[in-house]
């Protein structure tokens, strides 16, 4: 469109800010982060994420989205593309939208899954993604935890955060919070000491808590737990990996 | 030792072929691959695999390890141990392996898992890393799958390629010879179509096939499939992760 702005220089102030947000301390202090690529920012647009900016290479700039997001769009050359990008072939579309907001969150319902100092960008990708896959009504990681926006996070989400609720919050807020909702609150352990999942009786109202890839889930997380369970091994590796285990427990949980 | 070779110089000529392990095409041509770390080469060990070679920084040249291994024995400085390293910070212990030969394998028992052509070293690493704690018989993969023995496949895998089989082979022969051992094939998919795993009458017997990451499984492959298979999407996410999907079914198939 003719009065769009038209962003040349990789060297722009508003990109130089733009490309600092690929860093989670900066997504924490602005609140908002950026996604790339035609088909998740149409899936962010579907699902009515709030969009502070909208940047398109010249192949977009006609596109339904620009036209909706007129006053926020921004056209870049491909050099920005190339800047801003995570891939090595940009698409030359990206959307800077707002994180979602756990302020307002005071009521659980349904089936949970809770993060407990997960490290690995690409777990806490595939278990958010997992989750939705799963039916389960939302994520909710402690603040150690990898940050769900960061790039190799959403690599591995694959635009499930517009699926359901995900909230960055100290863990064990959360499970007070769910505790008064009367959700049950099931630790996964690797400890034979734990009950096997599969003896678990089925519920429709808890929160399962993953733990660290290390070290597992935290002594006094454990502690507010109704019930420990585990996977078990039936061959001779020591562990699972966290996605695998919650992708396992998620499914064998849920009543299907 | 005192009667021990030294290697000082990164520029040696047998360091310089030892660092080319980390390629496919040179693991394939030797038959051999590294790996390092004390917890993995003790395991190696203990797991009976066909050790061609064992490198030590002079921390572990009274260990027992050097002993056993004594005439395959070397040295190495720090440098050298950083210069073979895929870690920033090694433990200075490093052994050259035999591959597993599926050259006389002709028979298949109990519950395999089949690869075909999965591209993420990682997936295929984890998925072999739970097959071993699901207490699967096995592992193949297809001639187009990541290879087993790179640096970022061993990573997931943790070892559990010296619990359990894993071999390459052409996928077409290994399933005619699953049916000649009377296994059933189930083929993975993401369709409606196919039946939920939730409904298969178990079996003791059996292969599990998971496609590629963007791509399933070939159409010739499913062809020759028993039943095909599928994980109930709950949400709206369009798929799983093939390591997180592999996970579930092979949980699910297996009788706990």
């Amino acid at each position: 469109m003719d009065d769009m702005k038209y962003i040349e220089s990789k060297k722009n102030d508003e990109i130089k800010q733009l490309k600092k947000l690929s860093a989670t301390k900066n997504i924490r202090k602005t609140g908002t982060y950026m996604i790339e690529g035609f088909h998740l920012v149409r899936e962010a647009d579907q699902f009515d994420q709030d969009f502070v900016k909208l940047l398109v290479t010249e192949k977009y700039s006609e596109d339904r989205l620009v036209k909706k997001y007129h006053d926020i769009a921004v056209t870049v050359s491909e050099d920005v593309a190339n800047e801003l990008s995570e891939t090595k072939t940009p698409q030359g579309i990206f959307a800077v939208i707002k994180v979602q907001d756990a302020s307002d969150f005071k009521e659980f319902s349904g089936k949970w899954v809770m993060l407990d100092d997960v490290q690995d960008p690409g777990n806490v990708g595939t278990i958010v993604r997992t989750a939705d896959a799963a039916g389960y009504d939302g994520v909710i990681t402690s603040l150690d935890t990898a940050d769900f926006y960061q790039p190799k996070v959403q690599r591995s989400m694959q635009g499930s955060q517009f699926h359901l609720p995900i909230y960055r919050m100290d863990i064990n807020q959360a499970i007070s919070l769910a505790k008064k909702s009367e959700l049950k609150i099931y630790g996964s352990e690797v400890n034979k000491q734990a009950k096997p999942y599969t003896e678990l009786d089925k519920t429709d109202e808890f929160a399962l808590i993953m733990g660290n890839e290390a070290h597992g889930i935290t002594q006094d997380v454990l502690n507010e737990t109704d019930e420990n369970i585990y996977i078990p091994i039936l061959g001779q590796a020591e562990s699972l990996n966290v996605a695998v285990a919650a992708g396992v427990l998620m499914y064998g949980l849920q009543t299907l």
